[in-house]
């Protein structure tokens, strides 16, 4: 099995994630979170509030319906703009996206042509319909929104929302009030989103229903070249790839600033997101690039917009995860102009439509990169060497045999650390065995009560990358794991050294 | 204003929850979470995950879509049974739900009733379209699940879920594999699901798009007369309202058992429930009862049903908040001769259809219901005397005056606190007012900067329900408010008492 393979075995297997109602042979673009899954994607959640919520006192989340009006997408302009390339097989009916198969089949860059160059590309390379060989109809727009019925009558259409943005737009009236019209201020959203993608490739990767973390940041525009923490920044080096760049340079904030002429507080911004890459979620600095889109690949609404890629071995380079986009005042603007609400702010004597910033990320897309990234082989086993604040299991913990009380003593410890963290209990097979299976779904540390254990009060601690044991009391488990989890103590300063390992 | 335009005045206006895409003049039945609800709402939630996630090692949560393939309802039978009663008007083609045409016309009580005993109560009593006065048409079934087109084609038609519960029987197999075959094991969903009420009343309470937190076990069939904890329950009182009681009893677990015929398994889960409210959501006991659903007011697939119902001043009296639902195999065989999988499980020598009991739970009643039991109007102000585990808002930070260095002082703490609760920072307007303005959200204590303060380091707290103040060291802030958080410490013990007090 190549890695994509050996991920997706596991991801299935252990409960990760597989494909939803998939005892009814599922339809692509539908995936469901298994019991690990979820756990791996609550802790990013929550690393994710805690560090971007955490960026302001100002910044708070909302929850908001994922059926929405359509007046809303008329004002954004999604029901108009919100579409992808679709040519038809004239022979078998069937429906491709016609970049894709563009691409598919020339290998070459369709991104962001229009109706008539995909059609061009189409005829003058020949190009038949890959399934029965027949003629493919001219390119036409289809519009990625699902629509639905809403009411007895069936009259009142009404759609899922393509982008949690729209929410944070539409609240926003209410919560600048609620928060005594401070600017800027923030409304960040994590919720699933809806895209009817025409022929979903790449498994887990483009999916039809999914899962956004956004921050939209309301602020007064003509402070965007205004930045109070630039001090702290402006050396800092970030990586980015530019628009027709090979490779991606690093380039201090300052660089950024007077060479590439971007404003301060999008600059900042473009930190922040590194750091949260590189220093909570510990992607390696090789995994991470900035990078610039062009005017055609940038989405409507965006001035400017570079999107976070990541590495992944199993997609062969680096894909998107996250965006910066300056949306200007696009969303509001539209919004006021199609309600008919005054949606202007004020902050001492300016009256101003706010512009926005929005930090927007994939969260199964960066699930899925902490899978790709964290993935490891050496001789004896795989196993995903998460940071201990992403592990979807903390500590499991293991009785050496099923019998001579030492389950008791086990079941009694389990009972203690099932409180402070999420624990797994494991008598079957052996040891080693047990610790394979551990090491697979990427549990950081496994606590074995063995027959000393039952003398001396002592039990055993393993390290999952190290695969090193030390011994600790028992009244100083739940401490000395507490220090290990947070990375306050070295993992071999934190016990005695073993005197005989436990079986591999 | 009478209190449910009280609590709806503070919800839209301080950010609880609002109509959503408001500023289009919302569609009924859809409501945003503004950043204080959602706050309630994920305490709620984080509440619920630990004590039923809780209740045994082999209970996880799982993640899934909200669409999903027709097959799935064919087999469970929404497709036939989720139906509601409609009679549409001959002359403006207005549509209603009939039992609701009736009970408001009649007064009396019309849930259960068939398309024909409806049709007849129209006919029989001349009731007419209360907008036009026209005829009303024959009574006919309305499925309540929204339909959506998947795919280019535009042939494959799929539904929005209407419960959740669909998601851990499809994942059934999946992770009753994962999770090494053993039986009972416990599926969460915490998410959204949707239904097309014709015509939703009741504001926030009745909601086309709303969020559930189930639990789905499955367990042997022939061990649900067994229970390992019984002893600790058997005298545990339930507070029950028979089918056709007119007010609910006290009646023990044995009493159950013996005299109601109810299995061990299920009374075990009835006094569950009963503990989340009583002990952990802190619901007074006069505000709480089971009811004992009727053959007709039962969904199709249960076998026992009662309601957990709450008193809402609001809503006139007790509401259904959540349910225990005896499903019997009523879904996995549907699943299992639908998809033609084996879904089978197996313990000892025994092999056998899993039964499922589900723990249902209405997110958004639930929170609903914590701001009308526990909003409470005094002389001088209205607050939520929230338990402090469910407040929106942990503390908030007070500069007395903003200048002479409190104000430095005021966010040096703030900065100090944030990290450890939720904390709000105000500093606009006199003490007196923002006391009031954070009691009207529940907000649990506030902490007073003054001049006294930057001489001998003390600053004041005060507590929300008694108006008490204390004095206690900046240095011991922070464990103080964990204590007084936590309930470990009483309120005036945890400091010295107050000299004078800051103006209320």
């Amino acid at each position: 099995m190549d890695k994509s393979e050996e991920i997706l075995h596991i991801a299935q297997n252990r409960g990760f994630f597989y494909p939803s109602a998939e005892i009814y042979s599922s339809k692509a673009g539908f995936w469901t979170y298994g019991h690990l899954g979820t756990r791996l994607k609550h802790k990013w959640e929550a690393l994710w509030r805690r560090y971007f919520l955490g960026l302001s006192p100002n910044y708070f989340e909302i929850d908001d319906c994922n059926i929405m009006p359509k007046k809303v997408f008329e004002s954004s302009g999604h029901l108009k703009n919100f579409n992808d390339p679709l040519t038809e097989c004239e022979k078998c009916h069937f429906r491709f996206r016609a970049d894709q198969l563009i691409e598919d089949a020339l290998n070459t860059n369709a991104a962001g042509l229009n109706e008539d160059a995909l059609t061009k590309l189409i005829i003058d390379n020949k190009l038949v319909c890959p399934k029965c060989q027949g003629k493919l109809m001219p390119v036409k727009w289809f519009n990625m929104m699902f629509d639905l019925k809403v009411g007895a009558t069936g009259d009142d259409v009404m759609y899922l929302r393509p982008e949690s943005a729209q929410s944070p737009f539409l609240a926003y009236k209410r919560e600048y009030e609620a928060l005594r019209k401070k600017i800027p201020f923030g409304l960040a959203v994590l919720g699933r989103v809806y895209r009817n993608e025409i022929s979903p490739r790449q498994g887990f990767f483009r999916l039809r229903e999914f899962n956004q973390a956004e921050l939209q940041i309301f602020f007064n525009p003509a402070k965007i070249s205004e930045c109070k923490d630039w001090d702290s920044i402006k050396n800092y080096k970030i990586k980015v790839l530019k628009e027709n760049g090979k490779d991606a340079e690093e380039l201090s904030c300052n660089t950024l600033l007077t060479k590439n002429k971007l404003p301060k507080f999008y600059i900042y911004h473009m930190a922040i997101m590194q750091k949260f890459y590189l220093e909570l979620m510990r992607i390696p600095k090789e995994s991470f690039q900035f990078r610039e889109l062009s005017d055609k690949e940038r989405a409507f609404y965006n001035k400017i917009h570079y999107d976070v890629e990541l590495k992944f071995d199993s997609l062969n380079g680096f894909k998107e995860v996250a965006g910066l986009h300056y949306r200007g005042d696009h969303d509001l603007l539209g919004h006021q102009n199609g309600s008919g609400q005054n949606l202007e702010a004020i902050e001492g004597n300016d009256k101003f439509m706010p512009h926005v910033l929005e930090l927007s990320f994939g969260i199964d897309r960066n699930v899925y990169a902490l899978m790709d990234i964290f993935y490891t082989e050496d001789k004896e086993r795989s196993y995903f060497s998460f940071p201990a604040s992403l592990t979807p299991i903390d500590v499991a913990v293991f009785p050496l045999v099923n019998k001579d009380n030492i389950p008791e003593m086990a079941e009694a410890i389990f009972d203690k650390l099932k409180n402070e963290f999420k624990a797994f209990y494991d008598d079957a097979g052996s040891i080693g065995r047990r610790y394979r299976r551990q090491d697979e779904i990427g549990t950081k540390f496994e606590v074995t009560i063995d027959y000393d254990s039952l003398k001396d009060n002592d039990v055993t601690i393993r390290e999952r990358d190290s695969m090193k044991q030390i011994r600790v009391k028992v009244d100083d488990l739940v401490s000395t794991l507490h220090k290990l989890m947070s990375g306050s103590i070295e993992f071999e300063k934190a016990g005695k050294p073993l005197k005989k390992k436990t079986e591999e």
